[in-house]
């Protein structure tokens, strides 16, 4: 029987090429993982039009996490790959936390003056499966003066609880215990009196994990001006989209950044991914940074219960970041063969 | 007859101090001016339950601009002043512009590294009047596992083609005359669809001007990342709101910030406010920097025609800030009198 069962889909452009890399420190860190590829994204769906036939969506269903590298090309019209593949994945797989920690690194330079190493660590727990996100939205009289576009957020107690819940409990195991709710609960009532109302519950049963609520404009500002402030930060669908970002621009770039897409009961398999894209440009010239990818497979190891091997494997990249200097061009081969014998060593 | 007719609304907090510094400036560069108070704002809505009564929504009707301070306290529960004061005029008064310029001027420290004063220079015309701002949400079973709460995005051709036009016509009176329209385009689809396409068929009327389009989670990195490269923002009301606050982060922070909600047609008056709040921990000590509120005095200006005017306030502000010694405290009357007197100088 193997350790783990898991899904591979490489994508596009520089996909396949830090997924080679991702691959090589899992297997390092884990002998015995059983990798099935799958052949998915925008060269596919221009090869023979599919996006995610049901077949393939049943068989990713089998497997305990699906390593994704990077799906897309400017060729593909917006919402095909994204509403098809990857928010396809998230919802049918019922991936409700959206994880995204952001920690600025030894060695990594961030836009922000005076912000030291170590000083930005968090981890934003974005709700994944409801929101603006849940395809709620239509039109009428689509081309004429009279046209009219809607999309609707929607939030259910249970999916707003439940994701709630996972944040307080990674804060509980982190050192700082903090969360932080972000909403627009004064102009988004409705929702935001749900999210409210459902963070202090949930707080009222964790009174060892301190709490504070921002408004999503003021949270986009003080992960600017002060991201030491923050240690876990939950928040909505289209709101963590958002905040991640900046999240990720402080610490070093979303070059730099994982993410998973988690369902913590594994019942389904859940995915993980660098956030960068499929960066067309350097696509197949060996100069793509693994990092992000790596990192991925850190979440991944965590998520399946392989803490020590997550943590040796992060910790793999924080050498490799630190030891870099800046200027010299980096292979993204060698940079994957340090890292496995890093995380192994 | 009087050269203005305009309301002002003090507010809570410091808005009474940084309005009266406002008021000094208006007074020195456009002798004549008619100005009627109003009391809005927590003050009034703890004293004696009103928030904006519908015979003080009327007299207001009759001004040319209004021009208001803060309002606001944490006393008061969310969305009350918000909805019931705030966005009651942005709509009442059909203020389609939420126009947030931001610049880097000299004197000022921006958070981040590298990015010297000068080098940011941008505006954000944000739609005002729609979008998730419409007030078109819901809900169920309150207080229960059954709970579900939406929020509606309402847009229509109409009001996403009078944002863009009024983009462009802006971009085209600066030096860059650049356009970068920010949506969700590959989420939203039904909405980032009427917008893209809108934005296009406006584009094509101006073939001087450069347009980029973004998806707002990537423009809220470029903004940390690179703000040196936006000229005019054009978004929708949410996405600009957090935006916004971003731009200000980069540019000395909302203490900063001036915004205008603008009626470009002048069939109802336009509102000139400062981005910060009541700020009611300095409020009553003569500190606050009156900076962004007589920087809405600029936007005023400009909007009721009087552009010179609204220059020589704009520069006296920049001449103000570039003279300022960090570490010595400001006293906010002495900045207005200093402002009132180089705007006319
Ligand atoms: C590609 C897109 C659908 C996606 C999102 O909006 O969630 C991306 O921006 C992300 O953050 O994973
Ligand atoms: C106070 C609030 C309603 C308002 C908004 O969301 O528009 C504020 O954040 C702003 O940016 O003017």
């Amino acid at each position: 029987m193997s350790v783990a069962r898991i899904a591979v889909v490489a994508g596009d452009g520089i996909g396949p090429e830090v997924i080679d890399q991702a691959r090589k420190v899992l297997d390092a860190v884990l002998p015995g993982v059983e990798a099935t590829e799958y052949d998915l994204g925008a060269a596919r769906y221009h090869r023979t039009g599919e996006v995610l036939p049901d077949s393939v969506l049943d068989e990713l269903r089998g497997h305990d996490a699906i390593l994704l590298g990077a799906v897309g090309d400017p060729t593909v019209p917006p919402g095909v790959l994204e509403r098809g593949l990857l928010l396809k994945l998230r919802f049918a797989f019922d991936q409700y936390v959206n994880l995204r920690p952001s920690r600025l690194f030894p060695g990594v330079v961030s836009p922000l003056a005076g912000v030291k190493p170590g000083e930005i660590d968090m981890i934003v727990v974005r709700e994944g499966t409801e929101g603006l996100y849940a395809g709620a939205g239509g039109g009428l009289h689509r081309g004429t003066p009279a046209e009219i576009a809607t999309e609707e957020s929607l939030n259910t107690r249970h999916g707003v609880e439940r994701v709630i819940r996972d944040a307080f409990a990674r804060a509980s195991r982190r050192p700082r215990r903090k969360v932080t709710l972000v909403h627009k609960t004064n102009v988004l009532t409705h929702a935001g009196s749900l999210w409210a109302r459902t963070f202090d519950a949930v707080a009222a049963e964790h009174p060892d994990v301190a709490t504070e609520y921002q408004h999503v404009d003021a949270a986009a500002m003080f992960l600017v001006t002060q991201p030491q402030r923050y240690d876990v930060i939950v928040t909505d669908n289209l709101f963590g989209d958002i905040l991640t970002d900046i999240a990720a621009a402080v610490t070093g770039g979303i070059g730099m950044a994982a993410s998973g897409c988690i369902n913590p009961e594994r019942v389904h398999p859940s995915m993980f991914e660098p956030v960068h894209g499929s960066a067309p440009d350097i696509a197949g010239k060996g100069v793509a940074d693994p990092a992000a990818a790596v990192l991925s497979v850190s979440l991944l190891l965590d998520h399946l219960g392989h803490a020590d091997a997550a943590h040796r494997v992060a910790e793999a990249v924080a050498a490799e970041l630190a030891g870099r200097t800046s200027g010299t061009q980096l292979r993204t081969a060698e940079v994957g063969d340090r890292l496995a014998a890093g995380a192994v060593g």
